[in-house]
């Protein structure tokens, strides 16, 4: 009977094992991708010439656009992949020239803060505004303090990022409820400004920006995100009495421009109707070379198609290398793609982006409709053994802002997880750049990624 | 008969439960650790002090009892810590201030490489040496070469570390050959000098140090490792032609110096007479700053006792966090804290090294002797579902120099495994900084070892 059982068992194991993978030519193809990706990497190269030629590419934007026929450049040199632009119109939100904060307190001397505005932010009259601060540490203190104790101050949002999330990206989510909503909801309250601790764990002089929404019914506001550094010597003043400041800030609201999204197709050989798309987002934030944020999800996408052709493997299924637009300010390219591909009936059985920066790759985690999700978990964590030489791991959560529309297609969305201590150390600043993206840990991320691509083309989910 | 085996299964699977753990609190507990790790990491800060005040501290120089001494007062300031320091003589090599290699090929032109000598190098007389190149790939080419073929020359090890290693650690090993035995075996065969190719798998102009080892009965000539983009023009200059270069080169050998080892002990109130080690090693090369090598290692050993005492954890077996002298140039601390060890009869259950530098703890390898191996490896992986939440895993695999002359004591030997991407960028050089060290990635690992301490300690192995 033992025996019988176990015989029962075997042809199961065999059964899964020819379905859903793996064999031992899978153990060779992966280990040639990484050797691909490590001896003959393209990525770090592509990244150091976007950097430098099209730096501070926010959607709308000429360097934006630079930035586009640039990377089609890159993709159409990949024999076999066919590039094109895919038109989208993005709000074009320009920095102008002056930047400044000043604090004055009991000592009456203004003091220089380290600043930069928030995407759409509001603008000063010419000669700046002069205001009391008050700080808060969370939106719901705005509901207390009403119109009275808000109307024409400067509004001081300080809650920092927790250092004890182990994963940043949870110690971001849990603060950037203030730079987003935070300005307008000041707003609201009649402030004259808002002020907004810049999202990071190190304690720095370098101020990150990033986006904050105005609804149309509200009036915007400047807006300014403070150094960490500044953030403590501004709430240190602001405990020993009060404290005002004088903000001088300009900027334009260029309405829609066009920015179009990167599309690298290779097409399927025999499922050319399953499309797995890998992406990031082009756009950077207008100060910012956007090195890891995300210039490194960019050319580790391009590179996925590279590897896979260099070492001569032939697609069942459609691959897709798609750099979205405007993720950062809008995501007006993750929006319109995913229009244009249900429009068209198109399905993506699995999307991949890359948007935590170019570092070490841990793993990857994954999410979909909750009808399919557990079948698809289940299909791809049978690939772990393959995975685990390299140290990746699978998890449950977020993916990639700019595949998220795709959700309703019924795939599955797989976001890269790089190591995630230090992208907040660079995220949104002009701090951004080649330099801090390190090439080996960069070259793992495409070969991860050109893993999984591999395995869902060969075996579907 | 199901139900029954079930029962069966269902109670092994309580007792082991309750004899090695886990339980509630031990979630609670690695918790406490790592908030205290990055709330109130005192780590970084120290290695700023180490790194700042006591560079380049190779066993035996005044850099390093200077830096023993301060070490002893970091941790006699954790409150129930007994700190000493255990006598220890090192072999003190003394690099001279004169480190010159000029390539000359075909054009007669003097072309200078990055390079520094190696540890133990031999020196040149006052004048230099000028001789004939030639490149070797491996120590066998020696042999076919014989003293003909290398008699007066200098020889050119410049096998390159495998970039296609994906754990660096490997790639090292895979080279290291060439800076460890190549020069001693050159010398064999009566060559003038040996120049060897950097141990990193970047190309850039940091020549990396490391020690070289000359058998007594082997006359020590120069020996200097050259940058790797200097290696890689010297090749290229030997494919087009014949190329010979000048050396100079002048070290002294200062003999056996005075180099502690640095104790800090927790008694335990249970069973004391078991030991579990936390270490790394204090010298650092002599023109490096060792941030990552491996001052990072002993503020995180420092660190563990710290959080644990911070937290109010009571040690039921013994805590001894040792800070190794003298592993870059011949491990005289780790064997003769070994040596002093079994002598006193004591056992240490456990012993972890911290020596892969300070980035992103990835897990912990582990090694035994045979017999007891598999025992371990068994307790210990009980533990993985606690540790999975902080991305931490566990491997079979090599630990750390200082603690294997332990091995024999019967204990567990484990090597904190950080990611190894960027180790090799750093190791050897004058770049190894604390600019290189990320606090928070440095914090992690402190973390993660205070988190196995705490559960070897709570429910032994």
């Amino acid at each position: 009977m033992f025996n019988y059982r176990l015989q029962i068992i075997v042809f199961f194991i065999l059964i899964s094992f020819n379905v859903y993978g793996q064999d031992d030519s899978d153990v060779h193809v992966i280990q040639q991708i990484h050797d691909e990706a490590l001896l003959h990497g393209d990525a770090y190269q592509l990244l150091s010439e976007l950097t430098s030629s099209c730096p501070g590419r926010i959607g709308g934007s000429e360097n934006y656009r630079k930035a586009a026929t640039f990377m089609k450049g890159a993709l159409s040199k990949i024999s076999g992949v066919k590039s094109s632009l895919q038109p989208c119109q993005a709000n074009y939100w320009k920095r102008g020239d002056v930047e400044n904060v000043y604090m004055t307190g009991k000592d009456e001397k203004l003091e220089p803060l380290d600043c930069t505005a928030l995407g759409n932010s509001g603008s000063t009259p010419q000669e700046g505004i002069f205001a009391e601060i008050i700080e808060v540490h969370d939106l719901d203190t705005l509901e207390k303090l009403g119109v009275e104790g808000i109307s024409g101050k400067i509004v001081f949002f300080n809650r920092p990022m927790d250092p004890t999330k182990t994963r940043t990206f949870s110690a971001y989510g849990g603060a950037v409820d203030q730079r987003v909503y935070g300005p307008a909801r000041a707003s609201k309250y009649g402030a004259s400004a808002a002020l907004v601790r810049s999202m990071t764990l190190r304690s720095d002089d370098n101020p990150h920006t990033g986006v904050t929404v105005f609804p149309d019914s509200i009036q915007p506001i400047p807006a300014i995100a403070l150094s960490t550094n500044a953030s403590d010597k501004l709430s240190k003043a602001l405990k020993s009495g009060s404290v005002s400041a004088f903000v001088q800030f300009a900027a334009e609201n260029l309405g829609l421009q066009e920015s179009p999204t990167v599309i690298g197709e290779i097409k399927g050989s025999e499922h050319p109707e399953e499309i797995i798309l890998v992406g990031g987002h082009l756009d950077s934030w207008d100060i910012s070379p956007g090195a890891h944020d995300d210039g490194a999800g960019c050319v580790q996408s391009v590179e996925v198609l590279r590897i896979l052709k260099a070492i001569g493997y032939k697609p069942k299924r459609t691959l897709r290398c798609v750099l979205f637009s405007n993720e950062e300010n809008g995501l007006a390219g993750g929006k319109k793609y995913a229009e244009v591909s249900s429009a068209a009936h198109e399905f993506h059985l699995a999307a991949i982006e890359s948007d935590a920066g170019g570092f070490s790759p841990r793993g990857f985690s994954m999410d979909a409709d909750t009808s399919v999700f557990t079948r698809y978990y289940g299909r791809v964590n049978q690939w772990a053994s393959l995975l685990e030489p390299y140290d990746l791991y699978f998890f449950k959560g977020g993916t990639g802002s700019d595949i998220s529309p795709l959700k309703n297609q019924n795939g599955l969305l797989i976001g890269l997880r790089p190591d995630s201590q230090r992208y907040f150390d660079f995220h949104h600043t002009k701090i951004d750049t080649i330099d801090a993206v390190n090439p080996r840990e960069l070259s793992l991320g495409a070969a991860a990624m050109a893993s999984m691509v591999y395995l869902i083309d060969k075996y579907g989910l």
